[in-house]
């Protein structure tokens, strides 16, 4: 698949291409001529040397027995594992890991609106109207006062994360036709505490060798995840942060301007970065950042955080866009125009110190678990965040004055693109007038066929960054379908375009062309990060109760053309469990187990009504989508 | 390693010696006729395949940009994590499930504690000093009832699991020398689930790709199980089902007794296997089970469930002893002698339908984690034991007429050795009556150089099954140090006859035997299973306390010489973290990186007072531990 895209004849013309960008490609080849190594050069490198034994997912390291892999004269592992179980069993690491990770953000937002609705933190309520959501789905007495009610939302929330029974989140979210699915099966979860402990043990040498066993517990991670964590705290972040509305944003690498001090923080999570944006603006630090010789102070969202900032801040003097998704760290990072990388949670890569030191930045860890080598710790916990972003702030401003002196920065401003950000359920039944039905009515008339939710990262797995992801996107809205988009994909069909007007114009078939000028939107709407899966299948809950039928049954679809880590894994098990067609590339470490293979993209349709779908190239991906969407809207008689 | 003891030689005189023991090895030779896989031929095909870099530590599975492995030319993941990250996050991931499975098992304590205290159980408050220890602990008001205090102990503790803050358990438990260590360090943790969702969020791709943070973690970890999960879970076992103390017990495959129906508890934890000894003396079955032909009902321990049941059980006419540590089930299993085979939590092997089918038995699984395919499910939820107990007891006594109408069974009454088993913290203080003091003296006089606590599993990656385990404890105690056995090993140590007061005029030096002899004990003591890890810490510490200095400080060690699974690994953190020497066998998989290497067996010690050996010769791991006691010893001034 690589060679395709890393091949000489294409190098030849243009150089390397290693991003379906000009900006990333462009500053690929100055990293390479500075002999910086990059991701792209470290993944062409391993493609020589892959073990055929990981990439099919039938190797075991867990135990002091092994290393064990399955050939024909070991076609079990010492243990007695067989190759189901082994590929079962590594893939549902990856959805332990997903689940945690979620879990940890969403134990994080509800300590923060503890913290907020304590008046402990520079942050206010600025959506009540989600605590008093929230106090609904988890009984809390709405007649209380706002930021009591929502301490009360806070605190009942954290406890149901330990909940060691059927979660009464999945039971409040989840429509009856779900649950119905998750008893039936058996995976109707606990809290996510719970579950994590479950699975992780379950996980371990010598538990579960079954891989349908196996395979029902990560679908009930996915169950957990999606109810437990996701939707409470996307819910959460709205409530403190303000639900995303549609503006206009700015991303790609010309966001930079170097003449500015520049912190980007990056990562998934707000809290650091909606506490600079607001801190900036001090004319104190406006002055000492003039002082310095610099135009003024800037954040800059990177990847995920980024997109977080973007969905809810208008671009302002201290808030100027984000620069891309994370495959392009390295290189936005040897711009020569930043000042902090402010690291929360993931994704921050191992090898940055080598690009701090040369590019003279600062890197800065501002949450406990983030650990990138010569990076300083300035770790926020709710109450603090003023001091972290003053720290932070005035560690940007004194790196200003030697980066200045002694780097020479790139002129990128020409790679800068518009994009309409902060699309929400909310949103969207705004736009419509308040109701879900002239939406529900243009799916009914075949205007909008179906809608396929984009939730994804980035991966050179399958090709240059973003190709897939965005040659998908335009493959899907050519044919009428509507397409949502979330997670560091996301930002590769922003910096693509694909987020304005002028992309219906452009790229939209013409029934889907009609209703994006009829509502003034574009033809992929921006949902925001990963973490906004959540939002994602709510909206998809609500249109499903809207048309009375189950989620299954409804003419929608997710890919996740370049998935990378072990969120995307977890959202994939979410999406299945929902009822979902749920495409994914790179292919998964699957490939070792026939049986796991047909469970994924067979057999578990009969139990869920979803299932896993593979494949690299655009036209044949869409062509399974559609059909899926066309399978369905015939059985809906529309 | 293994030519050693796999090659011709042996094979020649006596047929391939796998185990220490005589009756695992006859009924390997059994096994091998039948053509059974079984875990020696399993592991000697394995061992010509296996991969250099998984065995290494150096190969990383998690993202679609791998797999990944380290060589000079790719010294980086395509993420940019180089060797030693990859290596010490590896083995964090570990840590994460051996920190699970004792939280899980707590919980389940917990959960079966207050229910038994709501009067919903069969079982009743064996040891209510335990409970009083616990109230003590945990700020219980003392003067509640019996049941109200112990429903409140069990309900303070399910909360203080998920304690988002410094744990109250390790404030309470540990001692304040060691507390600023874990303060030192950063290695105080929060609650068991906090850590747990913190730690499997870190090991995620891109977020701790620094070895150092990487291990701190994996010590925090540590610090979480052995204050947060294990410690507790005993005081409240030893609550439910009684305080061990010494008696004797009897084990090896000659406990298996075919004239009978025998249920074969399996795992690790007791809840069923203690109703199964309960009801089985029941008239009625026991009537039934002769009416089907057999002599009457038994239980039959089986790995760290036998040791669970041995540890607090009379041998009586409804529990016969136990077979065998985990390396053992394929060969006890292949007996004909067994009805039900009854698993719990862990370890149980994946292929065991292959035996079920074969010798007519029936596999059963007790614990919703269990996926053991061919397995029918009984679930064990606090109130239903007696429900659970009586159907497996009922389809043992069905199994019977089947298995006696078409198995011969192996003779293996030969096969029986007895042990003296229950020790505990308690027990060594009443047995010396009513305090610390006489064993303190024994140790300033030299009589007992030192104590090494031997926890373990069992494992073929070092030689044959409790080879290694069993000679290094016979070197220990030939140089008077006395040995404390644990877990799967200390099922070794039972069938090796070194837990009888013959064993110290066999083997011990002078002075350990005349201390023996004077205190009526084995010169190895057993304290029961992998899980009592916290009973021997909290030993360990009421030794420091008593002799008011560190743990660190002691003439003391860990060995676990052939560890195999994840909770040993857990519990190498654990000890390091407490400031032990702790010697470990198979080398685990960090030989591909010189610094983690260099952190983990030399660093650490300047941080903790503890730190890991390696090795695989019982004289030179004794040297080393030796070396440490004097070390120690002259420190102390003793």
């Amino acid at each position: 698949m690589l060679k395709k895209f890393f091949g000489s004849n294409t190098e030849e013309k243009n150089g390397k291409i290693i991003s379906y960008h000009e900006s990333i490609n462009y500053m690929y080849e100055k990293v390479k001529k500075a002999q910086m190594s990059n991701v792209a050069d470290r993944y062409e490198a391993m493609e020589k040397i892959r073990c055929k034994f990981c990439k099919e997912g039938i190797s075991c390291q867990l135990c002091s027995m092994g290393p064990c892999r399955i050939t024909p004269q070991t076609p079990r592992g010492v243990c007695g594992i067989d190759a189901h179980g082994i590929v079962m069993r590594n893939l549902l690491h990856k959805t332990n890991m997903g689940l945690a990770a979620y879990t940890y953000h969403a134990r994080e937002v509800a300590e923060t609106l503890k913290a907020t609705a304590e008046g402990k933190t520079i942050y206010t309520i600025k959506d009540p109207s989600k605590i008093d959501l929230l106090a609904d789905i988890l009984d809390i007495d709405q007649s209380l006062e706002l930021n009591e009610k929502a301490k009360a939302v806070a605190e009942k929330y954290l406890q149901l994360l330990a909940e060691n029974r059927e979660s009464t989140l999945v039971e409040k979210l989840a429509p009856e036709s779900r649950k119905e699915v998750f008893r039936k099966l058996g995976i109707f979860p606990k809290g996510p505490y719970q579950e994590l402990v479950d699975s992780v043990t379950r996980g371990m040498t010598n538990i579960d060798g079954d891989y349908i066993t196996l395979a029902l517990a990560a679908l009930r991670n996915g169950v957990a995840s999606v109810f437990g964590s996701l939707v409470p705290l996307e819910l959460m972040q709205d409530a403190l942060y303000g639900t995303p509305s549609p503006h206009e944003g700015e991303v790609d690498l010309g966001v930079l301007d170097p003449d500015y001090v520049n912190i980007l923080p990056n990562g998934h999570e707000p809290f650091v970065g909606q506490a600079l944006i607001e801190l900036a603006k001090d004319e104190k630090f406006q002055q000492m950042a003039k002082e310095a010789g610099a135009k003024g102070i800037r954040v800059v969202g990177s990847i995920e955080t980024g997109q977080e900032l973007l969905a809810r801040n208008n671009l302002s003097e201290t808030f100027a866009g984000l620069t891309s998704n994370w495959i392009g760290i390295e290189y936005f990072l040897s711009s020569g125009a930043v000042d902090v990388f402010a690291m929360d949670m993931n994704c921050s890569l191992a090898n940055l110190k080598e690009y701090a030191d040369k590019y003279k930045f600062k890197l800065v860890a501002v949450t406990n678990i983030i650990g990138v080598p010569g990076s300083e710790r300035i770790e926020y916990k709710p109450g603090n965040e003023k001091e972290v972003a003053e720290k932070i702030i005035k560690l940007a401003i004194e790196n200003f004055k030697e980066r200045k002196a002694s780097v020479k920065p790139e002129n990128l401003t020409s790679y800068r693109q518009k994009a309409i950000v902060g699309f929400s359920a909310e949103a969207i039944i705004n736009a419509l007038g308040g109701s879900l039905t002239p939406l529900l009515e243009v799916i009914k008339s075949g205007d909008i066929k179906g809608v396929v939710a984009l939730v994804n990262c980035s991966s050179l797995g399958n090709g240059p960054q973003d190709k897939l992801t965005v040659e998908l996107a335009k493959e899907l809205i050519k044919r009428d379908i509507l397409v949502i988009g979330a997670g560091c994909g996301n930002g590769g069909l922003q910096m693509a375009g694909l987020e304005t007007l002028e992309a219906a114009e452009k790229y939209a078939g013409e029934k889907l062309k009609g209703v994006c000028k009829a509502l003034g939107i574009p033809p992929v709407l921006s949902f925001g990060t990963c973490t906004d899966t959540g939002r994602i299948v709510m909206t998809v809950v609500a249109i499903a109760n809207a048309l009375g039928v189950d989620t299954a049954d409804l003419p929608v679809a997710v890919t996740a053309p370049e998935y990378m880590e072990q969120k995307a894994v977890i959202d994939g098990f979410s999406a299945v469990a929902m009822g979902l067609y749920t495409h994914v590339s790179p292919t998964p470490p699957v490939t070792g187990s026939d049986k796991v293979v047909k469970l994924l993209l067979e057999d578990v349709e009969a139990l869920t009504g979803g299932k896993i779908a593979i494949g690299d190239d655009p036209v044949a991906v869409a062509d399974g989508i559609e059909a899926h969407i066309l399978k369905k809207r015939e059985a809906l008689g529309i």
